[in-house]
């Protein structure tokens, strides 16, 4: 569970991770909360939002395509990816989304 | 809960809607159940994927700009904001984005 993110006006983007677990947690709850502290730590990083509940919705928020890339090829990421292929994720998709607007209270 | 959505190539759009809910549940679940229905019948739907986990996350995928217009506008749909509005979110933020790239398992 985590907060709504406090994004800044947009134009920003947006990673959606929507992902099926496999069964059994083999590693991945350690690994879950430290890519979302790793992630915060990166140049570029506004915010994440996400939820598990069956499936699993991850949106984490970034200021240019150049800080995804970036993230995307941060070492201990590319070994979390890995292993999230291998091991933790039955299915999943990633969707690189350029928010345009957005409102809310 | 939902599963991964089916949707074409890129580009298309999504609509990321992450909320929290007031207490109770006050003809919520009714009418949100209603209004995922409602939303696959319109022109332009993709698909859509909803969790709840203390926070809410629902994004739903559309062909264009104009096709969330137009769902935005209707009048099932209008009824369903304002009473999320007055009722059922306490907060919510809607970000309308254009997906530019995917990929998954």
């Amino acid at each position: 569970m985590s907060d709504i993110a406090k994004t800044p006006e947009p134009p920003y983007y947006a990673v959606i991770f929507t992902n099926l677990r496999t069964d059994g947690d083999n590693g991945y709850g350690a690994m879950a909360d430290r890519m979302v502290q790793l992630a915060a730590e990166q140049p570029g990083f506004l915010g994440i939002e996400s939820v598990r509940e069956g499936i699993g919705i991850t949106v984490s928020y970034w200021e240019s395509l150049e800080a995804i890339k970036h993230w995307k090829r941060n070492a201990v990421h590319l070994e979390a990816q890995r292993l999230g292929h291998e091991r933790w994720y039955s299915t999943f998709k990633v969707r690189i989304a350029k928010v345009e607007r957005d409102y809310g209270i």
